[in-house]
């Protein structure tokens, strides 16, 4: 399901205005996929954008580190963009900021936390680009543009995550961003119940809502449940060495950890560039509490008693070069593992991830260490909400219109059809999709019209935009290879020498010479046909050249490499 | 982790015969991986194989279609194996025989609907070959070499499967086999738990238990549970057509899906190659129970009203081109899904298949259609033993020795740690890989040596042995692309026409313009310099382009697409 659009502007991005009168609500990303979430609110003149995310790439999308929304639509309008607001600092809600700010070059709205999130990645992209960013503290309301946005605690995996409240010229816009209902929060920041209930009284015409865990039934777990998890750990472990893998970003379990430790009198080294960076910028925002002199080096972690220490790292979904999965090949600088260690994964495996994650577990267990992972023993709670919890959500709010987000296409349905056993009618739920644009008016909500969207292909570390053939053709040459033809020719298509081949991720040529030696006859063949033909043209002989390839090759292997011919015609005189 | 044996024959399969008097366990396979199962038992002269699985391959194996054990061993002592046993029908425990067989040309024993499987596999592999297939009933024993073997009942999510009991010179053997301990099988065929006490009673050498749940607390629900789910959705959704995808060797769950379309009095149709030939096959040979009248053609089901008929498909992991996948995509000839529909999928994903299925799952969705396909549903249960009742086992068993089968490295090591608790010493498990020989003596049981033991990997239908040099290009070639450029140069080695380039899976060369001239100007340069030089050799003329070559790209791109260069040298004379 790779996807790609591509920039041509056919003009339908310039469809008249929202009349006066008319919300309209469009997703550029999040909708029908989990990752690059983004959408926009629309009044009259004024744009407001919420979320800037990335998504990781599906297993089609060939040698591409990430995917970003297309935001043509947002480049053709952007002088009517008033800001873009951050929910939250993880990667699907701020990771294409580094790509698309410097084009909209528009003032960023969010929280302490998130904000230095944003600042350090803007940092690392190296862009050059200085961004006009705007804190708000949680709680606070701040007027953007005709929007008047109110910034509201939720609890989620990461610290500092809000929901929005959004006062428009229409009615009010609830968003709930990422949320679940944890009753017992690390930091204690509750889930600011309030500004539901309130908006539910005084009447909200439009809700979005986090569908991820649409799917689950119940309650999503606390994530103190982890923590007992951690402490347990610690009580049955007493003499080995633990070492801990977790989101860099869960700061929560980080915290839980740091607790634990100094309870067990043990210190603490964090592993992985984006462990220690994390645990540095929250700590220099006070969303960490760590007393400086329990914090070791690595190096430190692995000369003190294994009783006396634990190690935090990264890794937890077996990424390559991750502190865990470097310290699973034995190849980690300062940490050898063995039987003296316990190693906690405190994390499950994203869909996509279970072979790594799993070989990880495989090379660690080898290493002699014994292994942590098993779902059921409580050592991972999700950040969203399940299906109890967003129906008290939709109990509490009560909207005229409802459009489920953060989501594939079938969370959205299943939240649509949750909506519907609560009590709203199915025609005031919408299930859309990145582009459709949802206009509300006093009377009315429809899905209107469509704007440019998609997924822009980053492939390394700048933007790059491949067309969807190339994607094609790496799938193509990862299933069965490439042989190349190169000939010669003169101007009367005659060969002058023999042919090349070179071969990739098939039967190298040099070592199979009866197939070489057919190759080349059939190049021959070819060639002579094709010279003595009045009329020829380069496209035609290269087309027979992979055809004759093709029937050579079907007769030695059920491989079918891309054949690629090259053809040079040289001028007479050149030869010589 | 794709894995490659070279047949290098250094002599080290030939290591001695057991002595008179040790018993030798050799896993080729299924041990380190959940896949391509066999092990060797060898006694003396006398060698029994036990299963000839195939692997499914992971994401590292590009273009791959599955990976076979390396049969080294058993080619180098063929005189000695007296034949192979197989457990049950899966195709990770027969798929590999059509690549076997021919080369060992042993008998092959097992039961009734486990010989059907393996006459239709060897038919369909058209390899000619005409194995000497020996049937046996459930509970008999015979004798095969040196050994004696009982084939015993045994629960598992096809039906017809046994483990052994093999009695050897020095002691008994006991295999469960793929188990699970379920207390309501939907054939009535329970675990045969009296083979397992009564010959702990009498004393069992060696334990060989299947570990693929050994991660699951508890006991695995029974089969019969799905069957009430099934009962409910039909109950639930009396006007509409329901379409139901399981897998097709689970007959035991499309016996439960025609008993309930038969007691709410629907048609139904059987959709997929592998569906139509498994229930073909199991009524045939009395394992299914199906009035023929109530079987009707797809296109029939599609005519019919919608209450008066279920379908039962192939596509429940998502597979490419499978019944459940065309009708999500609206390709399938007869089946046409809408609002109408309720789709089942009555499975839950393979590890490494998910993303398959939850595509598969949107566009159902977007059809129009309602799914049902939540893990909290009861639509799945597994073929294989939990926790519990691999410990009841190994009570019933008290092996003197344990080595725990199919798994992957981790299940392996929690199974033996399982042992453990229940009171088998250490010293007495053991962790193998393939290709580990455990001899067992009256004395000890210890690792002794190794044979050659590995995948080969299957590329197409034919078996092909690739080097693993091609498996890393083919994953090279799909993370960037490639450019092939082709020079034509003069004995002295000067360039005598323009450089040809040809991109794939990269930017396009005609595309880039000044990308290209770049390149030209690069090769200009390169030859210019090397045809000044008095020697040179054309791989080092190679290596020049592939070095500038890449320098260039890497002022546009970054990625790294493999440069392939082709120098053709024209002697003079021929341009003419």
């Amino acid at each position: 399901m790779a996807e790609i659009t591509k920039r041509s502007r056919n003009g339908k991005n310039r469809f008249p205005r929202a009349r006066q009168g008319t919300l309209r609500f469009i997703p550029l990303g999040g909708l029908g996929e989990i990752g690059k979430n983004m959408f926009v609110l629309e009044y009259g003149d004024d744009i407001l954008v919420v979320d800037c995310g990335l998504m990781f790439p599906d297993e089609q999308m060939l040698g591409i580190d990430f995917v970003i929304p297309d935001i043509t639509y947002l480049q053709d309008n952007k002088s009517r963009i008033k800001g873009i607001i951050i929910t939250h600092g993880h990667e699907d809600h701020i990771g294409a900021l580094p790509f698309v700010l410097p084009k909209l070059d528009v003032p960023v709205y969010g929280t302490r936390l998130t904000m230095g999130m944003v600042k350090k990645k803007m940092e690392d992209s190296a862009s050059g680009y200085s961004p006009d960013m705007r804190e708000v503290v949680t709680g606070e309301t701040v007027s953007i543009g005709l929007f008047s946005v109110k910034f509201f605690a939720v609890c989620h995996s990461i610290p500092d995550g809000v929901g929005l409240r959004i006062e428009t010229p229409l009615g009010l816009v609830i968003h709930t961003g990422d949320i679940k209902l944890d009753p017992t929060p690390i930091d204690g920041r509750l889930t600011d119940y309030a500004v539901f209930t309130e908006a539910g009284e005084k009447g909200v015409l439009l809700m979005l809502s986090d569908s991820t865990n649409v799917e689950r039934k119940g309650f999503t777990p606390s994530e103190k449940i982890v923590g007992a998890t951690v402490d347990n750990l610690f009580r049955l472990n007493r003499t080995r060495r633990i070492i801990i893998a977790a989101f860099a970003s869960n700061l929560h379990r980080v915290q839980q950890v740091i607790n634990t430790a100094a309870r067990f009198n043990r210190k603490i080294a964090f592993l992985g560039r984006s462990m220690v960076a994390n645990v540095e910028l929250a700590k220099d925002l006070g969303y960490l509490d760590v007393d400086d002199r329990m914090v070791i080096s690595p190096g430190e972690a692995e000369k003190l008693p294994p009783n006396k220490v634990v190690v935090m790292t990264t890794g937890s979904q077996g990424e390559p070069f991750s502190g865990l999965v470097l310290m699973s090949t034995g190849q980690h600088k300062h940490i050898n593992l063995g039987p003296k260690d316990l190693v906690a994964v405190f994390a499950t495996p994203i869909p996509g991830n279970e072979r790594l994650v799993s070989n990880t577990i495989n090379r660690l267990f080898a290493c002699g260490c014994d292994v942590v992972y098993e779902k059921d023993r409580e050592i991972h709670v999700s950040g969203h909400a399940s299906r109890e919890e967003l129906k008290m959500l939709l109990n509490m709010v009560r909207p005229k219109y409802f459009v489920p987000v953060h989501g594939e296409y079938r969370h959205l349905v299943r939240h649509s059809q949750l909506a519907q056993e609560v009590g709203i009618p199915a025609r005031d739920t919408f299930v859309l999709e990145k582009g459709d644009v949802l206009s509300i008016t006093k009377r009315q909500a429809r899905v209107q019209s469509r704007v440019q969207a998609g997924g822009i292909l980053v492939d390394g570390i700048a933007l790059g935009e491949l067309e969807g053939s190339a994607m094609s053709e790496r799938r193509d040459l990862s299933e069965d290879g490439m042989v190349a033809i190169s000939i010669c020719i003169n101007q009367k298509g005659s060969l002058i020498a023999e042919p090349m081949f070179e071969s990739k991720g098939f039967i190298h040529m040099e070592e199979a010479s009866v197939l070489k030696s057919e190759m080349t006859a059939m190049v021959k063949k070819v060639t002579r046909e094709f010279s003595n033909k009045k009329t020829y043209d380069l496209d035609t002989l290269k087309n027979r050249l992979r055809i004759g390839g093709r029937e050579v090759i079907r007769k030695y292997s059920t491989s079918k490499p891309i054949i690629i011919p090259l053809v040079t015609t040289i001028t007479s005189g050149q030869g010589s």
